[in-house]
């Protein structure tokens, strides 16, 4: 493990990671959208559990961290779809280190 | 990255995780004592910018999740510890993606 000995340097990166990716939903969300663009409605379906309201705040922040696009299609009416950036999907490594850490933490936590 | 199709029970270990080490401070909490243990005081200094309410809330929460363990020693007066528990060093990896992907968020955000 990284130690945290003296590095404020290292300690401010770890703080810009946990700044833009903070919370309960914006991991799920991109973890959703990285198998492909999805609609809001899509999107609210299946991060189960989320409310519009913070859906649509997640979003915001997500697209103000460059993690996620919103394109407006030109259609009528017009259609909005929601995609990963390469950016986002740069955040995959630590996604997936944090499922398999929560697959051994419900080990640990509920017993084996 | 793994892909968020249709997959439950990955979406299910990543809540947990998320459940585990939500908030901005846990995981800076776990990184500043990867060094060592440490009592309050000491943590309250080298994690900057947390409140001591804040700080007392999370170390009890990362307790409950068995990440940090709590000690009393008998002097007088009596000195508490906390140190990481090997389930938080497992957490390394984690913290590890956090702490490169957080270097290149700055650069992508601030720029070159």
């Amino acid at each position: 493990m990284l130690t945290g000995e003296g590095c404020p340097k290292t300690m401010l990166s770890i703080k810009d990671a946990l700044d833009a990716v903070e919370g309960k939903w914006k991991l799920l969300i991109l973890f959703t959208l990285s198998s492909g663009p999805k609609r809001f409605r899509q999107l609210a379906k299946e991060v189960s559990g989320i409310t519009d309201k913070t859906l649509s705040k997640e979003l915001k922040s997500l697209e103000g961290n460059r993690l996620v696009r919103r394109e407006v299609f030109d259609t009528f009416p017009p259609t909005v779809e929601y995609s990963i950036t390469p950016h986002g999907m740069s955040l995959g490594k630590v996604i997936e280190e944090l499922h398999y850490w929560g697959l051994s933490h419900r080990k640990e936590i509920i017993g084996k």
